[in-house]
């Protein structure tokens, strides 16, 4: 333990503001919302996306709502240079949102990021330099004046540049870095002296962004920072104020709503908070507290899972299961009480009335989720609950979504018998909801030929089914088993059914063995769920996998349907 | 997306206190911690911690330098209570540490809790009732008069209990479920009511818990909560004031210091934020929080990977890689200008000098970490850290066998090198010692025709190889794809092989993603080994990976044969 901080770490800088307003203040709006997944979040991945993962981030972010997207550093990297390039030359930005491209302030890097945007109908050139005591000391042995002067030019050829282009509609950004860090008069003398040379207006807007790029205080320090360049700032009706927190301390959200409240308008960060060591502020939890507060977050995350699938898959890293409003866990309820209250809640609830179910902050279903009431099997043994029970006497290994979705038939099952549930009971109850579903579809057969070289994977297949009582046949092409069986899901059957995720393993071992596999299905907008299959053919495992994710769905869909 | 929140979610009440303090206040001390990983947090596991991994995580705590441990809900199960008498009866509660029991106000409950403790040389006996609006109505439908008595006469009850054990030195804990829902002036009259019994004093020390079971506010409507109730609270010098956040809106570590700014005396939280649905609020953020403010946080994270490592196999939930100040990727810097102003940071930094490392907020060596020397790992780190690696940055789920078995070729490179090996490293290994094994046997295609009928499967495969140069086809038979390429090998190569684990899983989401199939496989009567396959087409990857198992075989048995 390190026995005296005191000597070693520097408490933050306050700020004398004892008449600051934010405090009684609230959030009644939406602010800007900017995203910078795709260069905040794209730098501080281990590996930074290709040009592929990228595009599809993008096209995400646009079908979110973003209106203003940092995509590129573009004088950093060919590859970053190319993929703006080619935003533009395919024509991929839809007229209402604005690119971003962030530039340090030198010459020949200027000039490259400008370039890089040439063609694009709007765009933001946003510069940065570091202007904090620590970094003038120690990375540039510069002098104020010296440091303003590198904020000063860089804007005067930026202004040359875009003045040069008038077909592309331009907003000009700068970000005084590690603003937090740095002394409030010289931010502003700064942020005064950048905008003198940008001369905003109407016509020529302008963001001044303010980053906690390293965040060093409790959020209210933070507040009282932006109050103060709020009241300050030259030419404050025509700039949009801006913050850029990060999440060192943890409190990054807080930091951003306490922001706002003292006057922010924008807000960058990224999706469930990724970005350099801890991270950019969420934009997501930002975007949902304020449905919570009955703001219209003008962002749309009711198709939460998909948003995160493509995040996770985009920057290879996962979100965590106790993530606010989007992880594994954050709708299960664990305690009998909880579930207790929640359940009357759900009774009492009126459909147009004010949400009001105890402990659900939000309702899973205007996320596309929904609520898990988990219960536990086997607890007072000490031995741990239904996956354990069904791992080790049945060989089942559910993925943990599968377990929260099971725990619910198993709750309904030990309410009813009022016993605790053995292993076979668990493994019995687990054939008659997943393994024995066999209506409407009825699993018959299936023709596959799959042919395969290297790169070149071609699989077709016939299946054969039983509908209501009516032999079906669909037939699917894709390059595996699954992407085919999909296909002529979709096309054979008319059911526009996704494979959201997959899994298989051998039940014992040796070649003659069955498989077990679980697999997560949509169909159409409705949330997601599971299928399972078990064959000694892995194909058909996954086939009756699927089969049994559908069947679930419309048996879900039936009830809904009576219940209405 | 819901075009109308304002009709659905209501706003959070604020509270009216121009005057509040806490804006202008900082925190020059560490609040009294107190860890209810054993309870909160147990409660919302998936697996609840069997008592082993319980007494793990007690002394974990008591080493991190906990001096109050909420450790069970000794009537809620068996389980708990037996956990609780065996910390007693075997002597595990050091002399300075306070372990807390909660119960709800039913008289049978309150009995057996006090019970629970009996014999303890201290004890805290933690009482809580719902008293917010929504939980009367729709849980209890009891009015506020009825609701405080169940509060007064639970807290009636354990004065009495308690005042006959003499032999204990007994704490009484009170909590207001849901304070942040509750009115203000309800929450004051109810906690008044409740310490006019227990009669509080240096004696009979009494600590007033805050707790926001559900966070539904900006943090700073929680601190002039708090504020409100510092201000009015009777027998406030005999009470130590408590906070208790739960995470909703992502903003729990700043709700709980603005309230410490506010008044508080006492936190409540779980280690790195464990907890029900978004989590308890995380002690470990909290205290490290203090340090870079110069203030001793007075608990011991000089070794925070242990406690993680403690933390992750007692709850079976990973830390994300992101989480401040303990995340694998925290202290990494990916971006060339981070790494270079780091860099000269540390050249610059004087051992007794204030730490002043741009983009670092504390010195990673006061948790026993290093800057950058995250995501690597070394001969002596073992298969855990491989794995984690290969998982995180690849997608590579290995069973835990194959593990093993890939361990030994991690160890035999970084003895080579003396290097640390990267995840990309890893990755490199892994291709060389698996996916990119192609001799003596090369995959070229494959050609399978799979008809499955309810119990009848038949599957014919006719593989293309290259063996030696020479291009060589076979075939085979059997009730599944695996069956049938083992049938291949057998009567058409000659080669006895039997696949004895099978396991295969999507690599990203999505129909059209890749797989990674792992098989376990056995020449003759040589011992098992491992072969792994990627491809898009789940056939080709098992495929790929039986090739891969046969070609290591025929590798290990050469260099054995070569020795002999």
């Amino acid at each position: 333990m390190l026995r005296n901080p005191a000597a070693k770490y520097r408490p933050a800088t306050t700020v004398n503001l004892p008449d600051r307003t934010w405090p009684s203040r609230q959030i009644t709006r939406a602010p800007r919302w900017m995203s910078t997944d795709l260069r905040d979040g794209n730098q501080a991945l281990i590996e930074p996306m290709n040009p592929a993962r990228k595009l599809r981030f993008f096209e995400q972010l646009v079908k979110v709502g973003l209106k203003e997207i940092e995509v590129a550093f573009p004088s950093a990297s060919q590859t970053d240079f190319d993929f703006v390039r080619m935003l533009i030359e395919e024509d991929r930005i839809p007229a209402d949102v604005n690119i971003v491209v962030l530039t340090q302030s030198r010459e020949d890097l200027i000039r490259r990021t400008v370039e890089s945007v040439r063609g694009a109908r709007q765009a933001t050139i946003h510069l940065y330099n570091p202007i904090a005591p620590a970094w003038r000391r120690i990375v540039f042995n510069a002098s104020r004046e010296e440091i303003r002067e590198v904020a000063v030019s860089g804007t005067r050829l930026i202004r040359e540049l875009t003045d040069a282009m008038p077909e592309t509609a331009w907003t000009y950004e700068y970000s005084p870095e590690t603003f937090s860090l740095a002394e409030l008069d010289f931010s502003l003398e700064v942020s005064n002296a950048v905008s003198a040379v940008w001369e905003p207006s109407a016509a020529r807007p302008m963001v001044l962004n303010l980053p906690t790029t390293v965040e060093c205080s409790t959020p209210n320090v933070f507040a009282d920072q932006v109050e103060w360049m709020h009241r300050h700032l030259a030419r404050r009706e025509h700039i949009a104020l801006s913050v850029h927190p990060h999440n060192d301390r943890g409190t990054a959200v807080a930091a951003a709503e306490l922001a706002v409240m003292a006057g922010a308008d924008r807000v960058e960060g990224c999706l469930f908070g990724n970005g350099e060591r801890t991270g950019n502020v969420d934009l997501v939890t930002l975007a949902l507290n304020l449905y919570t507060q009955g703001v219209a977050p003008e962002l749309d995350f009711s198709d939460i899972d998909e948003v995160r699938q493509c995040v996770e898959h985009c920057n290879q890293l996962p979100v965590h299961p106790r993530h606010p409003y989007v992880g594994d866990l954050v709708f299960t309820a664990f305690s009998g009480s909880h579930q207790d209250a929640i359940r009357k809640g759900f009774a009492q609830q009126k459909p147009d009335a004010i949400w009001e179910v105890p402990y659900l902050p939000i309702d899973p279903a205007d996320l596309g989720r929904s609520y898990d009431a988990v219960i536990r099997v086997n607890s007072q043994s000490g031995k741990g609950g239904m996956a354990y029970l069904l791992e080790q006497a049945h060989g089942i290994f559910m993925p943990r979504r599968l377990q929260i979705e099971f725990s619910r038939a198993v709750q309904a099952m030990t309410d009813e018998t009022g016993l605790e549930a053995s292993a076979d009971d668990l493994y019995a109850l687990f054939r008659r909801e997943y393994l024995d579903v066999d209506a409407p579809l009825h699993y018959v057969s299936h023709r596959m030929v799959s042919t395969s070289e290297a790169s070149n994977a071609s699989v077709e297949i016939e299946v054969e089914l039983v509908r209501d009582g009516q032999p079906v046949r669909a037939r699917g092409a894709g390059n595996g088993p699954i992407d085919a069986v999909v296909d002529a899901f979709v096309r054979g059957l008319g059911l526009p059914v996704r494979v959201m995720d997959y899994h298989e393993h051998a039940l014992t071992a040796g070649a003659d063995a069955r498989a077990a596999c679980y697999v997560e299905v949509r169909v159409g907008d409705s949330p997601t769920g599971f299928g399972a299959g078990v064959d000694a053919n892995i194909v058909t495992a996954s086939l009756r996998a699927v089969v049994c994710g559908v069947n679930r769905h419309i048996g879900r869909a039936s009830q809904e349907a009576q219940a209405a």
